[in-house]
């Protein structure tokens, strides 16, 4: 049996403002960092271990991951890092508050982009600042690779080349994983871990730093599926993803 | 030309206390938090890129180098850490006071330990909670490879066997580097770099939290080689851990 961990970063500075923040690399906020803390010291009093730990190019995961394995003491552990685990490429709706886009664009539409599975929002433009390619970190990156703008399903795609090359093939070998990443990027490996369909994964709210357990056969079919926490606790965190006017990603 | 960055990690608790450390993993404490930061925003200032970063299993390092990467926005890049950055280990000398140390064997007997370039501190038994291989972290090591003790004679062997296979092509295919390692780790690479004699590693001191920066050629001599900082800064620095008093190792 393989055991497989998966943590959506807590609240960073633009979840608390309510804007849109895709590929944004913005920080987590003492909340977040709170957040963090407490799954590590759940993974630890469980007494889980991790071989290897995977996470996105954005500070919000990578710190996220950070506190957990600090908790864990389990900081030498290696963490790779990769744009394909970052959450889904929000266009140029990045850095609009709900307000602002709802009155561009009307509450409908909006509610289209975030709710549906396949809908891109309005596409960067190559000379846009927030393009990818100005950033150094994707600098050397292949152009036909970097999003102008993704739905949940451009998403999966890049997260499951990158969990069919480099994450399946390390559980396949015996060590035991923790990803840290973004409510969109982990919705698409939950998407093919349990074969969800399209209406299924939309409609799954991912609770912010809490643990997702995942018990695993030599196939990577899931056996068992649990959070890790106290029920009263998921519970809340599930149903403030949930609330409609918190943008979370 | 290609640019290297050392960094030695600031003040670990058990500095603090004035106790051999070696492999002990103990962690940095506020003023050794200050310390990295400070660094980082040195190099940020003078506008360092660093492609990939390299350090120890022990989290005094490793922190250090997350607080430098996060305060130049690096935090994504890929970081390897290994065993064969670790400090010196000291023997069944980690955990005991210069007081009790000195108590045991005597102050000439402890200085030389200090002090010599192939003297072995007294060895660990392998039943002691001290041997490494009681530790989650080098639990699936070769045997063979794991010290009782060392001199700094050995911690350059492993030192420089980890820079020619790992770090040293790096840097020749054109990666801009930074090491966040230990007293007696990046004493051994700079032995090699600078080509100096065990009498002139010896008497190294090498300042904490202090980016030591070298232009090295395309066979990787060093071309140039300087401290970053302010000069009062850096004096007062060396002046620290050259008084005998202190055991910063």
């Amino acid at each position: 049996m393989h055991k497989l961990v998966l943590i959506r970063h807590g609240e960073s500075e633009w979840n608390k403002a309510n804007l849109f923040t895709g590929w944004t690399d913005v920080d987590l906020t003492d909340k977040g960092i709170q957040e963090a803390q407490h799954a590590g010291s759940l993974l630890q009093e469980e007494q889980f271990v991790f071989d290897i730990a995977y996470t996105s190019y954005l500070k919000r995961a990578i710190k996220t991951l950070d506190y957990v394995l600090e908790e864990m003491d389990l900081l030498w552990i290696p963490v790779y890092k990769t744009w394909q685990l970052n959450e889904r490429h929000y266009g140029s709706l990045q850095g609009l508050s709900k307000k602002t886009t709802a009155e561009l664009y009307g509450e409908e539409q909006v509610k289209l982009w975030r709710r549906s599975y396949d809908v891109l929002p309005p596409a960067l433009t190559k000379d846009d600042e927030r393009y990818p390619k100005h950033d150094l970190k994707y600098r050397n990156m292949d152009e036909k690779l970097i999003p102008l703008s993704e739905s949940l399903k451009e998403t999966i795609v890049r997260v499951k080349d990158y969990w069919d090359r480099e994450i399946a093939p390390q559980i396949m070998s015996g060590k035991n994983v923790i990803i840290a990443a973004h409510g969109n990027s982990l919705r698409s490996l939950i998407m093919f871990l349990d074969n969800l369909s399209p209406k299924e994964i939309i409609d799954l709210n991912l609770p912010t730093g809490i643990p997702l357990v995942y018990n695993l056969d030599d196939q990577l079919y899931p056996i068992e599926k649990y959070y890790l926490g106290s029920e009263k606790h998921i519970e809340r965190k599930i149903k403030q993803v949930a609330e409609p006017d918190n943008i979370m990603e």
